[in-house]
């Protein structure tokens, strides 16, 4: 893995990856050329017993961009800068310019209100897929996925450094449906100064198990999964990707590596590249289902970063597509969102069957 | 209060509801010749240890409707039936006909699966909260939503009542931008044989506080906004509306009892009459915000009927419009789905101010 690291004229970091080694004399543009303004602030929320995060920066933009702009193509009119240069390089990651989590220099205390509050200093970052923005994740090559998979280990070490920081989020939304208009491929990475409610949840639940069973819950139903096999939508030496039998979207599918590792970072050469294939085959059944980009949310668990070892941690991805049939969406509403109980109309071993229908090849 | 019940042909229940008193020759019909068919189940989520519930109901229906029948509109021509009858009635109340929760006689047991399974034996009831299919809750006279009030309470009870019910949440899940297409004012209320996550989430977080400051975190925090101030919306003898300091939608506003009260049955006659005047006065504001229905989901937090005193239970409602701005959406997408970390771009000061200035008069 190569990589450079760059600063934006705004102060921003900027880092590329590449297979191949990249050029050292490229340049990181901006489309903003002043530094970053507002402080993020964290408030408890006293009946969820969870924090919630403000940030609210200025809407209007220092310049208008021309109707085709896009900001993740390599700039190539230097009067209309991006936010990647072009050149030799696969995979770019740059803080976001509006974050939701952040420590600007001279930032602003947090207000004094009628609940606690604290700095939202977090870390929120962009991640660049490719240079091509009419592909997809799914559709890049193996071992380009496997390099994505590798920068997400090498960013969560990084942020991992960085003082306070509790937990690492990289995910995709994926689609106009999931509010998403930029179609360049690209993902996210959230670094939490907190460990956010449904890791936490998750993280009890399987040490429990663990406590319990002497290994945690996705460890014993990836076991089950295999055996019963109907849900199952890829089984390689290392990795598995699957519907699980207690899905709550219709298309949710995880995928995760055998072997119960903490985080992208734990992963050995040959698993990486076992789950960057079961990853690609999940992706690519998605557009093949009905032959048009299936639009998605795509969230990577790893283990909290609380200086404790985390034996019942189990790296995977949960998938949810937010259709529930090819015209009709799921949407959330008041058992789901109120209640947090998810209701079903379909089962998961017959949308199994259907993705497992879905012919890939590569 | 005037109630009347009635069976319908398909062996669902039926109550009308009215402050007048009904004609008790009304019959109730059924848009469904058949009883129900199909028995919903409970799976396991072993990572986030909570229950799914999954009901695969068939899709098809028994008859073609015209295109512009209304199933919550009384009964007029006997070859179209609704779900209602015409006649002397304020709100009705009936079985919902595909229940993501119900106890149907003769059930199938629950499938055998690599996960805990159950059934899902609850019940799911569809509220019509007028017979005008073109007026809204919030148009409704005050002594109207008290009736609905009232019902909410004689509901829950009700189904308390019932063997296993451990939770009852009146909600309305209003627009199409909630995934609603059916436009008559309604709400549904569904009764769980489980406390669901968010209430007991919330409960754990209430006792917690109650047992350290010797009340709920909702007093202790309707205390400190009615002394704020800025973000109050209606301040009355009994009851309160506020956007929250915690709020994790923009317009999100919530409305309660100024006494903490476990749920509907408990509220004395002139705390429910003010807390129906300040639901009206938000939903008022609401639609007055940008001259249009505003879409939201609206749920109402009562007490777990875990046979437990609740001392630090507090009625209230949370309300959740999905618009960040007049014309922009708030999506839920990674941060807030993914890890349960909401993330605002707007101050719930801010959003409190413009429904402060939109008036509202009844």
């Amino acid at each position: 893995m190569h990589t450079l690291e760059l600063a934006k004229p705004d102060g921003r970091g900027l880092t590329l990856y590449s297979r191949r080694p990249i050029d050292p004399a490229l340049q990181a543009p901006s489309p903003f050329p002043e530094p970053l303004a507002g402080s993020p602030h964290l408030r408890w929320h006293p009946l969820r017993g969870e924090w919630v995060t403000y940030a609210a920066y200025r809407q209007g933009r220092t310049f208008l961009p021309p109707p085709e702009y896009n900001p993740l193509a390599g700039t190539t009119d230097p009067a209309n800068p991006t936010e990647v240069p072009a050149g030799s390089w696969d995979i770019a990651v740059f803080d976001n310019r509006f974050p939701s989590l952040a420590r600007p220099a001279g930032g602003d205390a947090p207000p004094q209100l009628i609940v606690p509050t604290r700095p939202a200093d977090g870390h929120c970052e962009v991640v660049v897929f490719t240079q091509d923005p009419r592909s997809s994740l799914g559709a890049l090559p193996p071992d380009h996925i496997d390099l994505l998979m590798r920068v997400w280990g090498e960013r969560t070490q990084r942020l991992a450094r960085r003082e306070g920081i509790r937990y690492v989020l990289p995910f995709e939304n994926r689609g106009v449906e999931m509010g998403v208009t930029l179609h360049h491929p690209h993902g996210q990475i959230y670094a939490y100064p907190v460990v956010p409610p449904v890791p936490a949840r998750m993280q009890q639940v399987a040490a429990e198990h663990h406590a319990q069973h002497g290994r945690g819950p996705l460890a014993a139903l990836i076991e089950g999964e295999r055996r019963d096999g109907r849900r199952m939508l890829y089984q390689g030496p290392h990795a598995v990707a699957f519907v699980p039998v207690c899905a709550r979207y219709p298309y949710e599918v995880w995928v995760a590596p055998v072997r119960p590792v903490e985080g992208f970072a734990q992963l050995q050469d040959a698993e990486r590249a076992d789950l960057a294939r079961a990853l690609k085959t999940v992706l690519l059944k998605y557009d093949g289902l009905w032959q048009r980009p299936l639009p998605y949310l795509m969230a990577w668990y790893q283990a909290a970063l609380d200086g404790q070892p985390h034996p019942e941690a189990h790296l995977h991805a949960q998938l949810y597509p937010p259709y529930r049939t090819r015209d009709r969406l799921k949407y959330l509403a008041g058992t789901e969102i109120a209640a947090g109980l998810f209701a079903m109309d379909a089962l998961p071993e017959d949308k199994a069957a259907e993705l497992r229908q879905v012919e890939v090849g590569f």
